[in-house]
């Protein structure tokens, strides 16, 4: 359960419930919102009975929630969540697109590549700064570097940066230039790193883990959301299955029922989801079919010659493709 | 490779040909055709040498296929196989709905559904006669009753029929009231029944194993082409993965890929992919955004009283709703 | 629930205990057994009160089953299940090998091979005669060619024959020959095979399906006995996962949880589970240990020189070295 | 390939093969070793030829590595790796057993489940002191008082600690307390906190991913390795498959393969991997059976009162058998 206090609520009024929670033999457990906050009732075996609760100073209602996920419920929060980032709005019926290359090249290409998917349409900036890669002989992003010249791009272009975050240390300094703050396949259930964003005020991009449940993935939403940051897009990018005619299975039949359980938007990766460029653009399509809130998809204007994943990397004829299309799905009927 | 012979070739002709393949070490296999004959040899570890084999009488062409599948692919037969069921085009640019209840329960009630779907705008009308069920002591379908009772709804709707054939024993019956016989995806590699089905007349519509991988799936419609059926449409219908949200995962991956590796028509069946009638009518446009050729769904008058699986069965202002997503759908450039 | 009768008990009294299951609003279905009759009560939403049952002449009790396999279980059995062929125990405390090669080739080599398995110690001899392959160009076994071959071999060996059957049509072909019929993982839910092989004398070695659930394939077992086939001998042969570094995934977790769910033997294939012919010795070390009732190998003399699947075959002094591991494994502690 | 050093070798000489790789048109990359420096050269698209780079003052040898992971490879370090801890060697002949609770309770209850896994004869105690948890709700370890309690527990008992760092800020403090840092599944491509590991003095017990291929897990060891901690244990803890009957499939596959790979020893958690108590002694056996060079089990006086995974956790009696059982299985025949 969940009691939820009056915005203008006070200290007093909290630690009251607090302790009228900790006298009925439950643990009570302080969720810090950006407008309100809420206390969750922990350690209950069976259904709390809030008729003790109810009536105390400050608070407004309590919520019974039948999910281990509580926050990111729709029983919480019935409406659907819009992320604002700058003039761009993720979660309302205007579906996102970010665009850009796997990593950050040199500063000429990358504003050359965004100066294209800018002119595409794409509303955002994708590029990673730091790369998590299976080899350590691997290239691993130009890091620092890397984010001055997202700086510079968003400055030449106006676009939004979306850029990964694969440790905690770095957490401030990508906040810096990012306007959305991406969070990786395999970093889903890094909890340490999923603690210190919840305290950035930059939203977050929170891909599914590979083999996450959706369970799991709420329940990683909601370490963001009870850490204090309430701006999380989830992200399907893919699972892995035993099918091997693609690098992962892209799972679509989590969009709609996403889109049941939690408020939050969902917006879907086709790049990594399938792994193989042809197939992007049907599967975009079919993604926003279904109901994504937006794509995130890799471009380049020389697709060929991108330092890593050309298979996947669409080019600007493509993506120009896929944002028309999204123009006539746009007539299909909100389900 | 592919030794292609004239429609008009004589017995002995191809004869000639396969003397000339045995004496170039390696083993013919007659793939007999409903238009015309091919010699496929097997036995090479290399690249054949078709020099000699070329000029032979009643030889059009030798063929090179990359794939283990040969009649199923693109490489032999670029252009789109189009199956035909009365007026119904199977693999053009119209897509083909397929839809009714898991099984045939009453004969009243058959029609009663079959009005309804075919009101709504479907093509031809499924339903299970017999059903393969994990438990023996589970409804397995009226059987021979049940055939007749879909007899006659094709007399009184004019509608044609899908039904699932579970074994060899049952195919000529099957086969004289079905208008396209569906193997379902726990014979996909029944071998046996594949060849059977592979001398009917009737198109067959191949269910893919829910672990099938993209390969085998192929050379089991290769099984059905090679023994003289070219009338196959592949149907994707889910695959078996860790993720629990769904009883099966919808893997429209495959869909683009199918399309390009193969000329066979292929639809989707988003009731069992997904298992969860809410979210039939979302992944029916995902199918059809992707290039999916047409939807087998399950539909019902009454969904909550149906026999069986009534978790998965939409209704028919659902389905009229996809119909009407498809017409909208069909607007999107062809790829 | 599950109303068992005498084994002297009369189709009247088992025709009353029908009508008396009817009258209470459920459906009966007759259970014929080797020894007795049970009555399998469905369609019950809720428990069965047995007080009218229990009494009825010729019933000698009444068994609540909480699973949806009956037959199958310990509930019912709770004494292991030995299936006897000749001198060969399999299901009782001494382990049992079954051993030899993919498919039968020459009679001279099958008897070569044989030879060699008896002399390392084997107790019966496996080949195929129908081989299921994926590609209808692949090599399907000598069929009745090489079941007169396995004839002889056990004329000339005194081995009994394990042998696989894909089609109803062949069972009774294979029945002459066999002592023990194979069904492969390709067939594990074909149920009409299944239902076939129900009223064959022969005892059967039920693989499981590549992604075929515990519960499915104690279901599929269950068509075996219920259909009047107690003599029922399950394998565990790796199911299907995204792991690339294995063939399959041997699932060796559901060796000691068959044992614990279900009286039937359980043998281990570790020649398919892992695919790897270096690993078959470490993998069946594994089995035995953790309580398989015998092993399926893929054993020859001349494992490079076999038809198929040379990847996974073992030769004579491997196969040695296993009888040898399964002397010291049988000083384990039964649990 | 690899450019081996001398132990002696100087900076210079260093230096100078890395001006030389890069002369070929190469990048070398400096992998700091305890006792030597490798020189691994990357950037190759064809075999480099070693010609110029063998005789170059410093160097010892030019090793060719067919693998993408090196320095975990059998072909460059052919002989096993033995890790010492206090008195415990990981690795060689005798298997070690690793024993405790899922996480620090009080202080008297580790030190008495302590004293009680060492009376049955364990050879190092586990317990966790920070836990990564799906849920932000529930318990994530007592931290750093859990430390303190894991130093009196080696204090009162002598035995050595395994405890796991869940994010890079903890590292040193954990280390101060272990005597084997366990690195999570989740946390298996976290390669900052790998990184970070890999300057630590520690062991590394390193959990394979709940999706990991063998090639990823291997190369995740391999950023321990090449950032200087050559002392890594791998530890297959089950994997996430379709099937629910243990909560993972504990993939023993894997076992000899690694073993035949790399020179690093191999641990098995059977208690994860199966997630069923009953299940964790026939499975130990399993996995010492086929070559695992100990376990690694959870543990407790009084399972069914401890905070978390009662239903995976054995009693001291099944300890006691399972150590039992190792010294039985010791006499199987080396492979």
């Amino acid at each position: 359960m969940l009691v939820l206090l009056h915005a203008d609520s006070t200290e007093e009024q909290a630690a009251a419930v607090e302790a009228a929670i900790t006298e009925l033999g439950y643990s009570p457990m302080r969720v810090p919102g950006r407008n309100r906050t809420a206390i969750c009732i922990t350690g209950n075996k069976t259904a709390v009975d809030a008729g003790k609760l109810r009536h105390l100073p400050g608070v407004v209602d309590c919520v019974r929630v039948t999910k281990p996920y509580k926050l990111v419920s729709r029983e919480i929060h019935p409406e659907d969540t819009i992320v604002q980032v700058g003039d761009i709005q993720i979660g309302g019926s205007k579906p996102v697109f970010i665009a850009g290359p796997c990593s950050v090249e040199t500063e000429d290409l990358a504003i050359q590549v965004a100066t294209a998917v800018k002119d595409a349409g794409a509303d955002l900036f994708r590029a990673g700064a730091y790369k998590p890669r299976t080899s350590p002989y691997d290239f691993q992003g130009f890091g620092r570097e890397a984010l001055k010249t997202l700086a510079k791009v968003r400055e030449e272009t106006g676009l939004g940066i979306v850029t990964e975050v694969t440790e905690t240390d770095a957490v401030e300094l990508v906040a810096e230039v990012a306007d959305i703050i991406q969070v990786g396949t395999r970093n889903m259930q890094n909890f340490a790193l999923l603690k210190a964003l919840a305290t950035t005020d930059r939203p977050i991009l929170l891909k599914r883990g590979m083999s996450a449940s959706l369970e799991e993935w709420l329940m990683a939403a909601e370490y963001l959301i009870a850490g204090g940051n309430p701006n999380v897009i989830l992200c399907e990018r893919g699972i892995r299955t035993f099918s091997k005619h693609a690098r992962n299975t892209l799972d679509l039949n989590v969009v709609p029922l996403v889109r049941t359980l939690s408020h939050l938007p969902i917006v879907v990766d086709p790049s990594h989801g399938v792994g193989d460029r042809a197939r992007v653009r049907p599967l975009s399509r079919a993604a926003l079919a279904c109901g994504a809130h937006g794509l995130l998809v890799e471009a380049h204007t020389h697709p060929n010659e991108s330092f890593t994943d050309a298979q996947q990397t669409i080019d600007m004829p493509t993506l120009k493709g896929i944002l028309s299309d999204a123009t006539l799905l746009s007539d299909l009927e909100p389900l």
